[in-house]
């Protein structure tokens, strides 16, 4: 049975191995020496050509918060064993850390940081894991949503799927994430209270169960609520459904404002043009069908090429739970940490697997605009120092493949990330949430279509400047000697 | 960004229709009628041979605490615009019904009702949302994890999803259904208090990389912690790695307690067969190789059959996101409800899909149990007041296919509901943790080993009663008839 803590917090949603860490910097005396991580994922999630960042008002909202309540350290101490000196470090900790990160709805892309932490070491450990755990999901989310209403179109979006969500925050931050991504309401009440999303729903199948007849129900529903969508496929959509919303709508006129219909089962291409025939016959042109069903991007896609008369998408499970990828493998690499002599050194993760590798230093993401024509040339991954805008023209190159190259001139560089903590003071303004909606479909414009398209899109460039790219080359070479140069000392 | 609301509750997480059906019921008079809803899913999750039940604790504590703050109410009135009346009403909404339910760790199949809510038809319509969001999820988790530890078999199983769990609650709820399913440990702190799960971690590539070397941080490490673990793979498992971790396991001696070493990367079957060979040499044949990396049951049931040399399996975006299938497909449909007259009325959802029909009617789930092997005859759902532990032998038949059928005698039919809630209180045992997951592995036991198997395992049989298939085809008819009339009806 669950125990019941009165004074819960989130500080210790984190892998038991971050407070390990934290407890051997802490005996060694290091933990307050400066770390910089770096977020960011590897592979595009759904083969997609781009991806949109989210997840940033929760994790800030996590690190505000960051403390340890008192039942947090009795479980610690008592339960877990941790001695008293290190409780009484950890009893003190908040964050106190930089952070710069991009804006939620930005379009992002594999291997360029989304967010860079510069904080104490024992610090930047403890939050890895909440961190990767809310840019994760909410990341993937707003992209699987920008993918669907990429094909959607100018027809309307709603999210339909809290029952299929993996739990309640998936729900509600998922259906956030899916608004950023262009989807104009949601079902769940409780994320339209605290994000003020536009909630939508009429009635389910019960209700017409609950009543002697379809027509019956209709007609009650309408009795209270004048915006009437009638669910027309509890018993048979056409012989059933459609005649009665049909029926009730003439019967009440302007009593109510008949807005339409809603499909849930059966074959909705079929459905919707047989419906639409008889809606339109009715006298009701103007009356939408909404349909849903298990749909995605793909069954969009074939059902718009069927000429299926659908005007409102209700899209559930396949979305909230991004259900071909459910998960974005988004990691978060130490790339610089301060010495003993409090010089800042760059650090590199090698792999067995090259793609693994991460790129050391501290870094910032540009995106090359061509001022030609205001499309982008692709993202330019710097050092800190580094200001391409004071170049005349870059040299850009694929990172792995570097024959693949261009040179760019006539652009502007636009730096991603943005200020949000300093010093563990929150210094961001947090936009609203219809803004962070319009700056995702704003930054979309800046990519060619060949980017978009869902079924094999093309590779948008991600390079790092030449002095970036050095910097990781030595920093591979350097760590194989140090291996070489360990193997040939411990075979003495 | 998000809005602050004071006392927000959890009786908002629901859909939007469910209120506005409720106001429907308001208006018409009927809100008080009793209804019965069940929640089943159809289809077995990931192809496997049978299902783990799990939410019903968080679904308790749902019921227990449903209840609108004033901040839901101000939102259900100024935003959303529902009259006083009806928003007076709400205020008084708890839940006053009764539930029958299947018990956490309970092993389950498609078609059966896995929870009975007897209410009154608003209360009813209100909870379904998150009712199916918990039990969906959990179950899912629940299921995964126990198909994953049958492939894993007496090795240890461990849970470190948390960075790739959707989110927050799917993190910790994950982790407790992982643990319903056989498996050992997590990582996540938060999930070890709240549930009392055994937590386990050691370290992560970034302490390595802390200091100037891995043989440094070994050392480092061991210096606070005495149970070692070392993840040997930050920068060359068998050249570095392995080789640092021997070093400093005979230097430090007995001060420490070498558990083993973890591997993180690379092919898992060599490097552990390697691993294994040099730690057996340096005269560590106890220490224990603990593996992860995107496993899940098809990649350990390779490794295996490879000969990997793995104690300990750390699982984690796999089984938490219920990667190959991340929703189960859980209803909850109306099966009876009052009429005018005061009596139960069954009913029943038609569909063109012939697996979506719903079953009318209250029922009760038996498991057959053949007393002479003391294993499961399959489960056989009746009408609520049948009793087949009445019958001499019972009359078992496929529900579609009839023709496959059998006679059982000399069985004992356990009833698979327990008492939860009778009209609103609870009177259910909320059983410890460690117990429901024992129950799970006891109850597999009745189950032949060829509906356990990953692949293309047997179909349990899931049969209805005679009466209660009767009343099935009954319902069918009846509705089919009223739509005829109806059809017939509105012609003229």
């Amino acid at each position: 049975m669950m125990k019941n803590y009165l004074d819960d917090s989130l500080a210790l949603h984190t892998d038991l191995y971050q407070i390990n860490m934290m407890e051997t910097y802490w005996e060694d005396g290091i933990h307050n020496r400066k770390a910089v991580f770096e977020v960011y994922f590897r592979k595009m999630p759904f083969g997609n050509g781009f991806a949109v960042f989210a997840g940033l008002e929760r994790v800030i909202d996590f690190l505000q918060n960051l403390k340890f309540s008192a039942d947090d350290i009795a479980y610690l101490r008592d339960e877990l064993g941790y001695q008293d000196d290190f409780i009484e470090y950890l009893k003190n900790i908040c964050f106190t850390g930089t952070v710069r990160s991009m804006a939620e709805g930005e379009i992002v892309f594999g291997n360029e940081p989304l967010m860079r932490i510069e904080s104490t070491l024992a610090e930047a450990q403890l939050i890895e894991t909440a961190i990767l755990n809310i840019v994760n999901y909410q990341t993937l989310i707003a992209t699987k949503a920008a993918r669907i209403k990429y094909i959607i179109g100018q027809e309307t979006a709603m999210e339909f799927g809290t029952r299929r969500a993996q739990e309640m925050d998936a729900a509600i931050w998922g259906t956030r994430a899916a608004y950023i991504g262009g989807f104009s309401a949601t079902s769940n009440v409780r994320a339209g209270k605290l994000f003020g999303i536009p909630v939508s729903g009429t009635h389910a199948h019960s209700m017409i169960q609950a009543y002697i007849d379809e027509y019956t129900a209709f007609h009650k529903y309408a009795r209270r609520h004048k915006d009437c969508v009638f669910l027309v496929d509890t018993y048979d959509t056409l012989r059933s459904g459609v005649p009665n919303a049909i029926r009730v709508a003439k019967e009440l006129g302007d009593k109510i404002n008949f807005i339409g219909i809603r499909l849930d089962s059966g074959d909705l291409a079929y459905l919707s043009k047989e419906a639409r025939r008889m809606l339109d016959a009715a006298g009701f042109p103007q009356a939408k069908i909404v349909a849903s069903n298990d749909l995605d991007e793909l069954t969009i896609l074939n059902l718009k090429a069927q000429g299926a008369k659908i005007d409102v998408w209700g899209i559930g499970t396949k979305l909230i739970t991004g259900y071909d990828q459910p998960a974005l493998g988004a990691v978060y690499k130490l790339v610089s940490i301060e010495d003993e002599d409090g010089n800042m050194v760059d650090t590199i993760k090698i792999s067995g697997n090259p793609e693994k590798v991460s790129t050391p230093g501290l870094k910032r993401v540009y995106r090359i605009i061509n001022l030609a024509n205001q499309k982008s040339e692709g993202d330019y991954i710097t050092l800190d120092h580094e200001n391409p805008n004071e170049e005349k023209e870059l040299h850009m190159f694929h990172p792995v493949h570097t024959y693949i190259s261009k040179t760019v001139t006539n652009f502007a560089a636009k730096d991603l990330h943005h200020d949000v903590f300093a010093a563990g003071d929150l210094v961001y303004k947090l936009p609203l949430l219809k803004e962070i909606q319009s700056y995702c479909l704003h930054n979309l414009n800046y990519l060619w279509d060949e980017y978009k398209r869902s079924l094999n899109p093309a590779e948008y460039p991600v390079d790092l400047s030449p002095e970036c790219w050095e910097n990781k080359r030595r920093n591979i070479e350097t760590v194989q000697e140090k291996v070489k140069w360990q193997l040939k000392n411990s075979e003495h």
